[in-house]
């Protein structure tokens, strides 16, 4: 059951870095969760284009990783 | 006032596909609302890039429909 | 996968009326995709708080169905 | 602490206009929770593909702003 | 077609403060997209339950507003 | 920057097994995009009732953790 979604913005992680987001935290909810629920973990990962996050207005782009 | 997202991969679904779920989708929210709901039933279709949706940490990467 | 959240008003709907949502949405998205992702096909209602849904800024409170 | 999204149709606004969004949005918001929380205020927008947002079951395509 | 979606911690905001949030963000979306829009601009505010928020890993429980 | 949303079903997790949800969620993040982005990292909880959420139709209520 247990629906993750992950917002972050476009163009700053590879897609190796967003490969490793959806396991580990797959693997957070789990440890939580237990094993048998492993199958009905969902985790998306949603982008959000650069300079359409504001920060108290500012908009972000591309923060340093 | 009903709402309705749906999230699907992008590339799995053809533009006539996701048109039909948008009237299937309505349709079926409207059979029990009232058809007088039927102008502030909102039906959105949100991609998530191939990869980026797991389920129990496996990216699923365009499923056979 | 294809994930749908239906948000309404809570209070508007009674029990039954979203459990037939869940069931019908599910058909609907069923009949286009097949019947082999209905394991995978979730449905969620979410509720909003009467007075909490503004259109054009009028908040709804309790529509007619 | 507030979360503020913003779903628009993509093409129909300029990048000018959604970054009026951002500030014109958060400055609503502060002006009610009080400049303190300016810094954790943030404001998102999400663009959904054109012919993906139904209203009463018609795509909506562009419309006029 | 404008979709604004508010999170904020509940308890933290009275329903005037809200009611007000849905009217100036209302407000500052009709001042862009213009005023033909506001009919079908939504702004709906969700409520997360204290301690559900976290920020760096801490629970936010009731900010100062 | 990253916005994490974490769904479950209400009642079937503790307040501390939903406290810990957000620190194990956000140090998995935090592991991946550096100590640098601790602050800006935030992890909600939202909550569906139970039988608000269907898998293939059934409406999910408390599965066993």
């Amino acid at each position: 059951m247990p629906l993750v979604t992950i917002n972050v913005i476009e163009n700053v992680f590879s897609e190796e870095q967003k490969r490793e987001m959806i396991d580990k935290v797959t693997d957070a909810m789990v440890s939580i969760e237990g094993e048998a629920m492993r199958g009905i973990t969902w985790v998306l990962i949603e982008e959000i284009r650069e300079g359409h996050w504001g920060i108290g207005g500012e908009g972000v782009v591309r923060p340093r990783t």
